[in-house]
This record gives C-alpha cells, structure tokens and sequence, in this order.
C-alpha cells in the first residue's frame, strides 16, 4: 500500500501532480523528512517536523501549515497501515520566488510500507564510497542529492556516500556516521552536520552505556585504528560499516558496539515514540 | 504568453503537471537548458540540445526523445512568439531508478518572452558575492541550484554567485566568468566548468579580434589588478561585473573590452542562429 497526501487529498502517488512551475523542478527549491512507526506508532515525529520546519526555514520557504497540522496528517496517515510504516513529507518552494524568498510553498506526504534494509545488511555490514567534499548545505534537509547519488554509480559495492572534506569525515549521504576507537564513540558536531532524530538518540544511549561520546569530526586517518563505524538513519537504525573506500575497519565484520546499541536503541525505544 | 509542451500538448505552465514521485522532486534528479530567439531565429539551439544530451547522460537519465524530436518542439513552441522569446527544456530522472540510473526520463519544454536583463545593469555593471567552493557537479547544468541560492538572500545587491575554490575563480552560479588583464582575457577551462554556449562564442571572438584568450582559472587575488570582470550567457550575453565582494573592479564602472565583445557578438550573431 502507497499513497500520497496532497491537497486535502489521499491519492495514488502516480497520480498526485504538482504543475511544474514549481521551484523544486526548477530550481531544486524543496526539504523533507523520513518518520517511520514502530508498533504502529511514530518515533520522533515531532522532532521531525520541526527539523523540516527549520529546514524550510533556512531555504527561505514560507510554511504551508503548521506543525500541528501536518502532525494530524501524517498521524492520520500511518494509522492507516496494518503494520509498520513510513511518512516522507515534503515542502517544496512553491510556483513563486521574491527575492530569494518563497512565500507559497507547497505541501504532501509519501505514505509507504517501511521496507527496512535487508537483515544480511546488519550482519555482513555495508561499504561507504569516500569523496573529499561537505555535503551540500549541511542544515538542510533538502532534496539537492544529486551530489550524494552520482559517483555511487562507479561503485556498486558501496551503498551511500562518506563526505570526507579535507580528511575530515562529517556525515553520510543519507546518514549520521559515527567511530568506535577503544572506549570512545567520535561523531561530528551539529556545527558541521545534520542533526539526525538517530543521531542523537544513539548519543544519549552510548553515554547511558558508559562510552565516552567525542563530538569532533573523525579523521579518514583514523580509519585504520578505528574498531568500528556505524552509520544511523531512521529507517536503518544503526548499520554497521566494514569498509571506507578500500579501508577495512577492524576486521572487515561488524563489531559488538555498534550491535550493542542498536539493541539498547530497540529496548528504550518508548522514550521516542509518540 | 507563456506557455508548457508536455506529453505531446502545448499548455497553461499553471496546468502542467508531473508526478510527485519523478525523481525531480524526490531527489534533484533533472538538468534543463535555455535557448533564445533573434529576430525569431533560436541560438545555437543544436549546441544546447547535444549539452542537454551531455548533462542527461552524467545523470544516468535516459533520453525520453532524440535530439531532432527536441529539436522540432523547440522550434515549434518558439515559432508562436512574435517577438523574441525563450525556450527551457527539462529532462527529469522520471519515476523510476535502477542502480544509479534513470531509465524513464521525462521530458517538458517552458516557453516564455525573452525577458533580457534592464539596459541599466549594462550601464552600471552587476555585483558577484565570491564564495569558496566549487559549483556542485560543473559539468552538468542540473537543477540542484539551492547553494546558488541561499548565500544570495543575505547580499541584496550581489546578482550571482562567483564560485572560487581555494581562490580559484571557476564560474558564476548561472554564467561563466571572464577577467581582463591587460591584453589577456583568463577564463576556467571547461575541465572545471560547464561548457557554455555563449563561453564558447566569446573566446571565437575575442581571437579574432586579437585578444589572449587565456583558459585557466582567474585567482581570486588577482581581481584588484584586473582592468575588467564579466559574465556570460545565453540571456544575458556579456554582462559587466564591476564589484566581487567588496573588491572593485578596474574603476568599478563598465569597461571597454566587455562592451566591445558584446557588440562584435552582435555583430556575428547569424554564425550561430539556426
């Protein structure tokens, strides 16, 4: 079961338009946020939305509706699943720009079964494709991907992008990305990146465990030292990570902290659902 | 008038639709060109067609139509206009991806009056806002314009940005760049810019008329000494910059050489009408 919310509207997703005048065809002009269930009930779907909201605004984007609004849609939506699932709203900027502003933006949702990634995913661990650059606009949210899609077709072991600016590793394409190296947990600071609804769940759990939580961009130098790497997104939780480019981390299989927590994250799970 | 071609029918843009699942608008999946008339004549409308090709292909996006299909709807659409008009032809990823690649493309064409810039800023010249990074994926004219954007809301007067990569300067965010030294004209080579049509036809015409064409980047610490700066395209032909950032250019007021050019190009203009 797909749909799309849009105008009042639940439709098929092939046929919910938006005419293409719109600033996201044009321009790329549009944010959006991933929020799945668990038990049938959103995670953090505040938290979401008011990233979206501060994404939207950062682009200039006037909101369409507010928060409580678009709460009751996706709440309305999700509920309509008989098992897990996932919303993806958009705000895209709309058929008018004033000056760098875009005072009519435009409003739907994606509703989707979860398809969560394979489990053979969590037990073999994933490679990520290394290049040396930001992600683009690192406090948005924002539909500019094209970067992030690109050089993955050179590569088809990898499965996301490792911005690497300057050695500095920030963030994943998709993912907040984190380094295990003895009894630290590294991550970049929200200076630099995203501030992922996982992210910080996973610091609040490894600080809880004992880890002592670095908030400093880890170094594609340390990679070879590094015991771990893990990546985390909503939908895959905390996916373990066994090879950057041609590094191997560890051993080349996932290590026990990366499992660890993603069990704490499963069993604390209630303090997030909403 | 203004008006959309889309799935073989001529219509209000307003009334033009596409899916909200086209990777356009998913994830920045699209690349568009803009091609205008002279006196009713469309400009090196096979160059831009073949670049449109080009930028496609880089995105894994397949042609939905050959170029000679394009080819005839352009002239079709422009051929309505009395007066002179532009053209924008967009492909988008559409709404399938397989590995990286766009195998059902979609395809739509805006036509709209020339709508050139006012005489004024040819007069007195435009600002440029410098920023130090490279423009996200040069070689291909993609619609992921959002960085090209937001820096512009903060400097009113800047018209674009200028792209300067560790004070390189590449291209500006919707032209290329032009520095005058002396009896040289420095311009990036298209290793590290878009190839642009009117880039093309400005460097044809200042050899002939016995300028150095020089095609490596301009630096950015050589802007104090540069006698003039300017920009290109297909709209805006050769519009003089006279201010990046607060660095004035040569006296701050249009130069002889950018003014020149543009009325040697307009001179040759019928080399390239199709």
């Amino acid at each position: 079961m797909n749909f799309c919310y849009i105008d009042g509207l639940y439709r098929k997703p092939s046929e919910a338009y938006i005419p293409v005048t719109d600033l996201a065809i044009q321009r790329g002009v549009g944010v959006f946020e991933t929020i799945r269930t668990y038990n049938r009930r959103p995670m953090a779907l505040s938290m979401h939305l008011e990233r979206l909201q501060e994404s939207a605004r950062r682009c200039g984007i006037a909101m369409p509706l507010d928060i409580e609004e678009m709460n009751k849609i996706i709440r309305n939506g999700l509920s309509r699943f008989e098992e897990d699932a996932r919303a993806r709203p958009y705000i895209t900027g709309g058929d008018i720009e004033v000056a760098g502003q875009f005072p009519e933006g435009r409003f739907f949702v994606f509703f989707e079964p979860l398809n969560p990634p394979e489990d053979r995913l969590y037990k073999e661990g994933v490679t990520l494709l290394p290049i040396n650059m930001e992600r683009p606009l690192p406090h948005i949210k924002s539909i500019n991907y094209l970067q992030g899609y690109l050089p993955l077709r050179d590569d088809p072991e990898a499965i996301e992008i490792l911005y690497c600016p300057n050695g500095e590793i920030t963030e994943a394409s998709h993912s907040n990305a984190f380094m295990v190296k003895g009894k630290e947990i590294i991550t970049a600071p929200t200076s630099r990146v995203l501030a992922g609804t996982m992210r910080n769940m996973v610091i609040e759990i490894a600080k809880e465990a004992g880890f002592v939580v670095r908030e400093r961009c880890p170094l594609v130098e340390e990679l070879p030292e590094a015991a771990e790497f893990f990546i985390t997104g909503s939908v895959k939780e905390i996916m373990p990570v066994v090879k950057v480019g041609e590094t191997l981390i560890g051993k080349g299989r996932p290590g026990p902290v990366s499992q660890m927590l993603r069990h704490l994250y499963l069993q604390n799970l209630k303090r997030w659902l909403e």
